[in-house]
């Protein structure tokens, strides 16, 4: 079965765009599947930072339609992990296909986009470069597999050999845990997993999530302790730097909140966020990605 | 009527590129209009800062075709502000259609780039989303509008209902003032409207206003000095932060100041700039966006 | 003869990309060439320098098919200096154009690209713009030219007038030395010519070089000393910023480093480059772009 040639490109990595990283990947795409949109995601992802990766092509799957999600944070680049090649039905109908290192970047989206389990996947072939380093696999590597699917000219299966998708390298998931401070009060702990451009503060946990713990949705939650990451805590005691608490206003709109307040509302992705107003509030309460921040009511 | 497809859409936001907000609009548009070209024109519009976005536009339409200019510099989004789409019969011939959020960030695009009076603007329709927030208008409202008018399967008013284009909001123009110094001196108050990459600061006056206020095209200029902005100050004796004020040569390029020397240039979109050479005026004189220089002859 | 029309720019610039400065560019050249991929090497060459743009040229062009480079560091714009149109035909086949100011950009670019010594090159000649500077001939000049080439419009020699190939500005090369210290060993002095996103330090010195002067491809490589800019050696007695020297360890993978360690590697444009395993070796090294790094074995 030959694929349909796919023409959408969407691009991550942690190149940075200072270099001319990101556009010597474009460009070798270019000449050998001329017409293809390439559309970056970012290349801003905190260098070396996997995880980082993976939350950020979770929350993009959902809007992308058919074509190639070309990732790569890939600070193993060179050792003997593998490259991998997913081929993905998606929800909304199409196909998605996921060119990257096997290093727990990819699998969450692939999971998060496809109706049913991943079952095809390959581990790509490669040829080594003759005189230079082993260094640059998006150019090298993941850039001519993407061209390929794009012109038509490779199906999957002529991109390497099948593996087990339980091989795969997995991630841990985000904290969410609901439990009970020594007040009395219900808590849910997650985990800051993303700090946007506005200083926003997305938790793992979900709106479901905060329905399930009972959280109400109007009034204000307090933010009872940030916990940092590594950090121990006492369950019930934990570790607060939140002197005193904050509080944190249930709002539907960034523009709800006055001047100096804080908020919490239901984010674009489904998740809890933590919010100021028209200022950053990573900044304000100093909490960076993958610290817990503790939500009691 | 049936509106002709556009094919190029010119994008401005606050998004920054460390995110993936940018590139799933970019992705949303591509699966609805597929075909489409996109172009950035900046997504480091400061956060919240619907003037500096405005100003932006402002400079950048004149050099661009027919086409679809979307905008989102939207701290209110969320809340009752309106979302809207203009359509404008371009100058230079075309149609320029402009979409987002109605703050001011587009008004004063639309009449630069129109050869009349802007007459045909709607408030979007909007559906909610389900379990998740109203947060993301760019993606869930702007971008689909855009996909729409490039793929030609809606027309403006198609796209919601009429509204009166003098119930747009409006931001105020930037300072221009002619004055006379106590010392008995013609000058020219202007506000900084832009500080660009490079640190030249770009003032509210153009090259027009320079001559009506008898500016010398040769020789040198003083800035006697600069007024923070919201200071109050008095004509003729203004709060002075330029000890002794500083000579700006007028010249014609860049190269033809000498190291350490600033100068007073037509600037590429006929405004007076104050520079310096192959350095950053904006740090040497330590001066911001909003403040108003006070040039003296 | 009629040029066949082009369909890929690929650009270049120190514009950054806060301003719309890089996008108007772009919107220039969809306007009056509908149709071509733009794709953005980078716009953060650092202001003004057109020796760090010349080599990330120099770096990218192997990896690019038929086209049109536009390279724009230009701190002479507006003076007397020229701006410049190459044919080149390429290596792998195909040709490319380069476009921009004759200041020593392109030209290392174009050589490195070409199967033979440049031979097509004209002088853009210009129409002078009413009531605004001659500041962004990125716009108003070099991507008109580019438009035409690529809409098919116009042939080199309709964009000018020919010049000789000697008479363009050229850079110095990166300093490749072979010596020996004071101690006996043998040693290659070697510009860092570029400091990576990553914090890679590229040195001028190629694997070939390396091969040449007899470096070791295992074991350890000592970084004997780092000379800043423009500071005057003894041979065999470098002024030595690196106290007491620093292990290298020869590497084909960063991934093969332990945390804490240094190495060297063949990048991935088949030159030497000292790295550090997942951190900055520039930052650790306190080394910047343009100092001599002397390895001694």
């Amino acid at each position: 079965m030959a694929s349909e040639p796919v023409s959408t490109v969407f691009f991550l990595s942690d190149f940075g765009t200072q270099d001319e990283f990101a556009g010597v990947v474009h460009a070798v795409i270019a000449a050998r599947a001329p017409g293809t949109t390439v559309i970056d995601l970012t290349h801003h992802i905190p260098p070396f930072d996997v995880r980082a990766g993976s939350h950020t092509l979770v929350r993009a799957v959902p809007h992308l339609g058919s074509g190639v999600v070309l990732g790569v944070v890939d600070p193993g680049v060179g050792t003997a992990r593998r490259g991998i090649c997913m081929e993905v039905a998606v929800r909304a109908g199409g196909t998605l296909f996921f060119v990257g290192p096997d290093n727990g970047l990819l699998v969450a989206a692939a999971e998060a986009a496809g109706e049913a389990p991943i079952t095809r996947v390959v581990e790509l072939a490669r040829d080594p470069a003759p005189d230079r380093g082993a260094t640059f696999d998006g150019r090298d590597l993941f850039a001519p597999v993407v061209a390929a699917l794009c012109s038509g000219t490779a199906t999957l299966l002529q991109l390497g050999e099948p593996i087990d998708p339980a091989s795969l390298a997995r991630l841990p998931g985000g904290v969410v845990e609901q439990g009970r401070l020594h007040d009395g009060r219900t808590c849910l702990r997650a985990e800051v997993t993303w700090v946007d451009h506005f200083g926003n503060l997305q938790l793992a946990a979900t709106v479901a999530d905060a329905r399930v713990a009972g959280m109400p949705a109007v009034g204000s939650i307090e933010l009872a302790a940030r916990i940092e990451s590594g950090r121990e805590y006492l369950d019930g005691l934990p570790h607060s730097l939140v002197p005193d608490g904050v509080q944190l206003r249930c709002v539907d709109a960034f523009g709800a909140l006055e001047r100096g307040e804080f908020g919490i509302i239901a984010d674009a992705n489904g998740h809890l966020a933590v919010v100021a107003a028209e200022a950053s509030a990573a900044h304000w309460l100093n909490v960076v990605a993958g610290e817990l921040l503790v939500l009691a009511w």
